[in-house]
């Protein structure tokens, strides 16, 4: 069990709850998923969750542009709700700012969340400001859905097909660009062809986007036994989709949705460390969902959206092994090496 | 308007939302009061709100025992839904910790979360956890309340009683004995007079109780017209009040209901700057309620859960001034000089 997970557990020990489980007839879903569901008696239920983001943790002001950290603080939160297939309607905001953030830094932060929040559909209703020597930001998001049809990560089933949306590593492949690349994501104007190249790189990690359309359709159809986004990276996340449905799985490393450099970065290549298989199974916030089909349901998933962007990636099987297939180099157990804050 | 209203006024506007206001059938009320009302249609209305509380700025860790952070970040949380009338369900919780606190730090803090979740009678449903330089805490609270019947700070009228909760300035007190006292809240053992009695001082800042039964009651039976926690102090929060219902005020200092400092500590009173009344206008965090009740309505307050602490201290006016009356130094204005995080 990764360091996040384990301190969930204790948290949940601490208030005397099971992680995954109903506590009252209005909350259908507890701590320990991608959100809690309330449900008021009515055709609809509420899905919640929040989502902190931290300056020196999660962003450096010196390399994220401030619209970036509204847009992203958004759609990172809301992505959990894209994960329970609901469709979002409301957040809070918590936003503690340093003094010297509250002139120019500010409004771009607010222009970026403003923005993703119009692309999402959300309205703000509410929050709290405070000071701080930090920006911390610390999101509510609250989503709706038609009663019982939240899809959990527990539901799935030996013999389950497993699927992911997109292309994985690219969040990563971003980081690691303003990170390593000596680039900026702040002010960049694309000239030549390598700038504009690396431009297309980092928007998946400076302006996310979610697959709300998606999620929300998978659940609709009851088409998806399980479902998650991937935030942490698809190790650390399908590790945990298993452990909360008690199953294992076998993954085929060819099968992976991988990132392929443009020709303009390919002398890049070595300074970036471009490992695609590692940065899509162990880079985080790529925000695409990782989803479980029973057999039988697969062949519904043609009138998904965006169903061509979909990859099965493995099936899920019995016991608690996650193996990842190799054609050279054979099986080996998938360990959870994604994003840990509380990791060794 | 203090600082940290004009930055709540900064966001709406970045949102093209109107503070106070209803912006969709679903969202019955916004931005800048206590907490968001959601509405699913049914019988009743769920009440969101959140609040952050930071090491650094709401607490210090070497004056505050780990249990009355826990404690106390709940309960300031759940005073917003007393605030409005409701009754506290459920909560999430964002925290962020550095791994240095993630050992007996931790472990005291989430019990006193826990022992404050079980005297609320609130269950947590969710949060986030990553690690951080400092401790900070984000929480959700969801309340619920019968449809229509949350109490805004919207509707005060002229000549409209004006009510406050209990004794207000007791937890500045506390907090001004914890920094300028030269005692600290962690493991203190009351063996003289004298220390039960700093003990008892102490208690109201490090361990707040909320006017829950009160503010639901106030709702129930429609007795207020308009209320809000006292959070940041009397001269702010009567000032939002009265800005929300766009009305005036007039108090009389004589009817505040200030602290009485027990006799074994009248030797501290230069040392701690003892100013009752200064200390009931501007100190923060006593969490009490303030509240506004017509003259007919009036005489129902008899049958309000705790009738003998509540306190009427003047009335709404017309206009938009905040007058307080004081028999020796006449009438002046009352300006709003509690917290405030951004203020000059």
């Amino acid at each position: 069990m990764d360091g996040e997970s384990k301190l969930v557990e204790r948290v949940a020990r601490a208030f005397r709850l099971r992680t995954g489980a109903s506590h009252t007839s209005a909350l259908r879903l507890g701590i320990g998923d991608d959100a809690a569901i309330l449900s008021s008696g009515g055709k609809k239920d509420w899905v919640l969750s929040c989502d902190a983001f931290l300056e020196g943790v999660h962003f450096l002001t010196d390399r994220h542009p401030a619209d970036s950290v509204g847009f992203k603080s958004l759609v990172r939160a809301a992505s959990d709700l894209a994960a329970m297939g609901a469709t979002p309607r409301f957040f809070l905001l918590t936003l503690a700012i340093p003094v010297r953030r509250t002139g120019t830094w500010l409004g771009e932060f607010l222009r970026g969340m403003a923005r993703a929040a119009r692309s999402m559909k959300m309205t703000l209703a509410g929050g709290d400001t405070t000071k701080s020597n930090a920006v911390s930001i610390s999101i509510t998001v609250v989503g709706e859905i038609a009663g019982g049809r939240a899809v959990t990560r527990a539901g799935a089933r030996p013999g389950d097909l497993i699927y992911v949306s997109g292309t994985l590593g690219r969040a990563q492949l971003g980081l690691d660009l303003l990170v390593h690349g000596n680039v900026s994501g702040k002010n960049r104007r694309g000239v030549s062809a390598k700038d504009r190249a690396i431009e297309g790189l980092l928007c998946p990690h400076l302006y996310p986007s979610t697959k709300l359309e998606l999620g929300a359709w998978l659940a609709r159809h009851r088409v998806a036994s399980a479902m998650m986004d991937i935030s942490d990276g698809l190790s650390t996340d399908l590790t945990r989709l298993c452990t909360a449905s008690g199953v294992g799985a076998q993954i085929q490393s060819a099968a992976i949705p991988v990132v392929v450099l443009p020709a303009a970065l390919s002398k890049c290549r070595g300074r970036l460390k471009f490992h695609p298989l590692q940065m899509a199974l162990h880079g985080g916030e790529d925000y695409e969902l990782l989803f479980t089909v029973s057999p039988r349901n697969a062949k519904k998933l043609h009138a998904a959206p965006g169903f061509k962007h979909l990859t099965q990636i493995g099936k899920v099987t019995r016991g608690k092994d996650i193996v990842l297939i190799n054609s050279k180099a054979g099986k080996s157990r998938l360990k959870p090496q994604g994003w840990d804050p509380f990791g060794s």
